[in-house]
């Protein structure tokens, strides 16, 4: 049994916006978005995150806004981000937002 | 004595992700984006918004994470969005926030 997630045209800008609107949760979409096959525990460990309290938290935040796919695999769970859904939906969004982020990081 | 606002520079897009990802402030931001010279009254008329201390609370999220001006003018707040400056440092970020605004609406 896999978790809940929003259809496409179930997704709310400002849920995708509030969900990419935190230093972590960002990060994790820059990791994602640079592709390769991940799962939870492989996102932490590049972002050095080590609470996995915390992090069950941003899964679930990133997974209910319609962000990512977040499904069981084994005893891990694999995310992928849903650049496809979001790309249909938000034209230019998801772009502009890994554009701000590389904006900030050069600063 | 105005209020604090950070310089171009120093906006970070996870607090205007932030600021941008609540029903209510995205809605102020499609009314000034709209045009016309606007105070924080004539704003939560247009949004039906009746909770004065409530706005008090977006209007400083709004501020602070650099996405409007907000200058006293006389016994009223002018409130301007910061077009300019946020298009200058994340190119086509707003758009694709107010043309996601209007996705939603459409459905």
């Amino acid at each position: 049994m896999g978790y809940r997630h929003p259809e496409r045209d179930q997704i709310r800008i400002e849920d995708v916006l509030s969900a990419l609107g935190n230093p972590i949760r960002l990060s994790v979409i820059r990791v994602l978005d640079a592709g390769g096959e991940h799962n939870c525990t492989s996102v932490l460990g590049i972002l050095g995150v080590t609470s996995k309290s915390t992090m069950t938290h941003h899964w679930r935040v990133l997974r209910e806004s319609g962000v990512v796919w977040q499904q069981p695999s084994g005893r891990e769970n694999l995310v992928t981000l849903r650049r496809d859904d979001l790309d249909a939906r938000y034209p230019g969004l998801l772009d502009a937002v890994l554009a701000a982020a590389r904006t900030d990081e050069a600063a």
